[in-house]
């Protein structure tokens, strides 16, 4: 029942949470022991802060669910590939594994040359369309 | 008056006050217009948060203090090179000039190969020694 896809797709309604708010649909959260210890989606609109990212505000959530700044139990599923800043803070939190949705060719770390910490495993393209069509779909709304 | 070297010695101060409260010292504040708008030191162990290094801080309140998540017309004062994470944060706020003290060879952006953004204008090496000799003995101390 605990797949990367059952998580993956609560994920993605925070995705489309934050969709709805007019933010940017990135969605997240940290499960330890196939439990949820965090959810976050982007609100850098809400926040009016550019560090909210979604990953940005579950990490921060999961070290108080754990009440310690390591998440090495943990696991991190994010609709979008991150960016720079939230992989080095993943890198910072020495978190077990990330599973990404779709990838962020032009933002995303990987492209960037960045690195996770090498005791963090990655897995990439668990409901890759449906992770990145909604952020497609935000940006094509914008436009019109 | 409001010299490079004047807001430095402000943000050193906040390093030092790292220092005391057993946090790696790094501090960071945020000036607009000659005037001090954000400050932050690193409090990571306080808040129990990776995220929660001196320029983070300094970001999230500056850009409460404007009411706009871009940080255009600002520069940020950083005892000590940004990690790629804060250089991550700098880059999404489009912030006018960062002024750095020591280098960090180590865990800093520019050795990573991270870019700031095209429009922010970078400043290395305002008291350097001061700001770098903090950190050293921090884990001098550290290692006893």
């Amino acid at each position: 029942m605990f797949t990367d896809e059952y998580f993956m797709k609560i994920a993605l309604a925070e995705a489309e949470a934050a969709f709805v708010l007019g933010e940017i649909p990135v969605g997240a959260l940290i499960v330890s022991g196939h439990k949820i210890i965090a959810k976050g989606r982007n609100s850098t609109e809400a926040l009016v802060d550019v560090t909210a990212h979604a990953e940005m505000l579950a990490i921060t959530a999961a070290a108080e669910a754990i009440g310690g700044k390591y998440l090495r139990n943990c696991t991190l599923y994010v609709t979008l590939e991150p960016c720079i800043m939230c992989a080095g803070a993943l890198y910072w939190s020495q978190i077990s594994k990330v599973v990404i949705g779709a990838a962020d060719e032009k933002r995303g770390y990987r492209n960037a040359g960045v690195q996770l910490h090498p005791k963090t495993e990655v897995t990439s393209g668990i409901f890759e369309k449906e992770c990145g069509e909604i952020v497609k779909e935000f940006f094509r709304l914008r436009r019109i």
